[in-house]
């Protein structure tokens, strides 16, 4: 009978150390849950599939999400849906709908999205991201928050030849005189320009200061600087973080950073590495306080950041958790049930343990070859001639100057709480 | 600006203590997660997209699943893709592709499914399962690991009222004779039969002993049983765990359990709670040799259960999980990012507390009220006089008796390292 296979540019993932990167995967999204707790922030979990006039309307037309990368279908009743391509959307949508649009709130989530765009090296149908939405609290400490989240991450995982790169778009007044002055600016070269860039001088000029176009970006060098259009108050808040974070993290002020979505507005950042490429950005977010209103809420000003899980994981090396670890070794003739009851016991008794159950028929050898692979400390081994006589084998597997034991089932116990 | 509204059927779920389902829900799939690992479980994650062909082929042409419930729709290729509506499929699938499907292995998972029905009470079109397959052994011990971990989970989240239903559908020879003999004995009563039933006459009559129909239910009582054909060895495994076992649970010998899918044979298992009304059961699975060669594997003798996250979240009680939880409260005029870089150090000191920054403009008196809602057992506030003289506020909130203290920094971190 034909195979059926996993659907293009969709992965499927071990967390059991086979691979370097399924494995770092589990790590990436375990060490992340437990940072976002330690910020208190709550976890929202919105569903997968949305109408789709959501991210037209939040990520906005000139983003390439809207343009040609969102994986939508029609539903039975020819209804438009879309698998998310982002978390913040969904999130804002949800606190409306729950009338929370008024509240100050930080939330987290963590989870896969999509893109339908064709599937190269390193880049997937399904992705996953998690991602820090602090919302009904205006511009300054949320942005300290943001970057001290960012600087715990880099260092939890211990990263190297990281940047986080910082850049305030102004108040919506700046934003929009920098935009025309920027407009003024490229017209007269428009020959020059990409037909993707011509199209954005029009919808988002800003998005052109992204342009992978060496010609585009030999031009930019002349071009007028944000830096000229802001508040003194939005330049001292990059200096500031610039100032009482470097301690922590490489951080730099980048006046050329834009982001790729239009909902942007005020402070924005990014983290990079230089182990990463081209596509060197691992993490990145900004101020959106129009979004929710435009997504028909009340006025909520907002920041947000969202964490690309898989590049996190190409990003860090081989990881080794260590959990304490017994091999459970059951050889009797037709005893199993009374043995594995054994087993069922000590799990209750001390919760901190992997305990590993061989379950199948294979020769005390090889039970015992696997205990050693799975690095356990310790196998406890049961025999027929043990359960008669109430008792157990302790064999030590870690340290081989100890020397096995038979105990009874009694002090089996006191032995594996006090593990 | 209309409001987007969430899809039918698909819900936000928030773990911020505000709705009890919702936060039973975080609760019950970290405890599940913990359980996993302790009998040393490797987490799969397979992707939520398959080819349909995989589910009409594996849970089988009778199985309500296929018939009306799965979520489908055709990609920009026309290609009929699904949104898989249970876990085991997409397992075997995996394994296959890799190779995998010659060797042992224990898995889990845990993630959202889908189903196209229309929403009912307590039904949702996306809802969530966590799993557990055990591949490549033979029946026997992986049977008690399945019981073992079942015990687990009702013990773990203290659930009372439940049964834990086993039952043995036999080998290949002992299930078809049952099966014709159940068809021989309902054919003359098929006037009696629902359609549905009927249908499942020619198809998989076993699936008619779960019949909501009374005068089926009636009918039945003098139906043969699945005792009857059994081996003595089939009938020894189920008198084993309920001796064994019932110590830990209630366990009951059940010859009318059948499972909901077509994939089962041998030993079936429900665990049902008479807290959940008709719907009863939370948890169920089987042991499933034929599947992998079905898919176009090979012979991997396997066994599994799925567990409904959404319906332990509504049987457990209100939950209070502690961590230890410190407010950190800034009052300063200008100050904020030197006040702030405190609390950054004050994290990487100690990853067991949950510190808590308010970073709103609001008074003290409404930062110590939300502390106190949040019931943080100190505030540590630092105004411009504390930054200055380079000190910090120690207020207990917990104790009353206590009185609040003025420190130095670093003594400051000395007493949140031993928190």
């Amino acid at each position: 009978m034909d195979k059926i296979q996993s659907l293009t540019g969709m992965q499927d993932l071990y967390d059991d150390g086979s691979s370097d990167l399924s494995s770092n995967f589990f790590y990436v999204e375990r060490k992340i849950k437990e940072i976002f707790i330690n910020y208190r922030l709550s976890e929202i979990r919105t569903p997968i599939l949305e109408d789709i006039r959501l991210f037209s309307r939040s990520v906005g037309s000139s983003s390439d999400i809207v343009n040609k990368e969102i994986y939508e279908f029609n539903d039975r009743n020819d209804k438009k849906i879309a698998l998310r391509p982002e978390g913040t959307a969904s999130v804002i949508r949800s606190v409306i709908e729950k009338k929370l649009d008024t509240f100050e709130q930080k939330l987290c989530y963590i989870g896969p999205m999509w893109r339908y765009e064709r599937p190269q090296k390193g880049r997937y149908r399904q992705f996953h991201q998690a991602g820090v939405e602090i919302l009904g609290i205006t511009e300054g400490l949320p942005e300290y928050e943001m970057i001290s989240i960012i600087c715990s991450i880099i260092n939890e995982f211990e990263l190297e030849n990281c940047t986080i790169k910082i850049n305030h778009l102004g108040n919506q007044v700046a934003k929009d005189n920098f935009c025309n002055s920027l407009k003024d600016f490229l017209t007269p070269y428009k020959e020059i320009l990409d037909e993707k860039d011509i199209l954005r001088l029009d919808k988002n000029p800003l998005r052109i200061l992204d342009s992978k176009n060496k010609k585009t970006q030999e031009l930019l060098k002349d071009a007028p600087s944000i830096k000229n259009f802001l508040d003194p108050s939005a330049v001292k808040i990059l200096e500031d973080i610039k100032k009482e974070f470097s301690q922590f993290c490489n951080i730099e002020i980048d006046f050329s950073l834009v982001r790729g979505l239009d909902y942007y507005s005020g402070f924005v950042f990014e983290a990079t590495s230089s182990d990463l490429g081209a596509q060197d950005s691992f993490l990145g977010g900004g101020r959106y306080d129009q979004l929710c209103k435009k997504l028909g809420g009340k006025e909520l000003p907002s920041i947000g950041m969202a964490i690309g899980i898989e590049r996190l994981a190409h990003l860090i090396g081989n990881i080794v958790e260590s959990k304490k670890n017994i091999s459970f070794i059951i050889v009797t003739s037709n005893l199993e049930p009374k043995a594995y009851k054994i087993a069922h016991q000590l799990r209750a008794i001390n919760k901190n343990i992997l305990l590993d159950i061989n379950l199948s028929n294979s020769s005390m050898k090889s039970k015992l070859r696997r205990a050693n692979k799975h690095n356990a400390e310790y196998a406890i081994i049961i025999g027929d001639d043990e359960l008669i006589s109430d008792t157990a084998i302790i064999k030590p597997l870690s340290n081989e100057l100890e020397e096995q034991i038979t105990v009874s089932i009694k002090d089996l116990y006191s032995f594996y709480k006090k593990l």
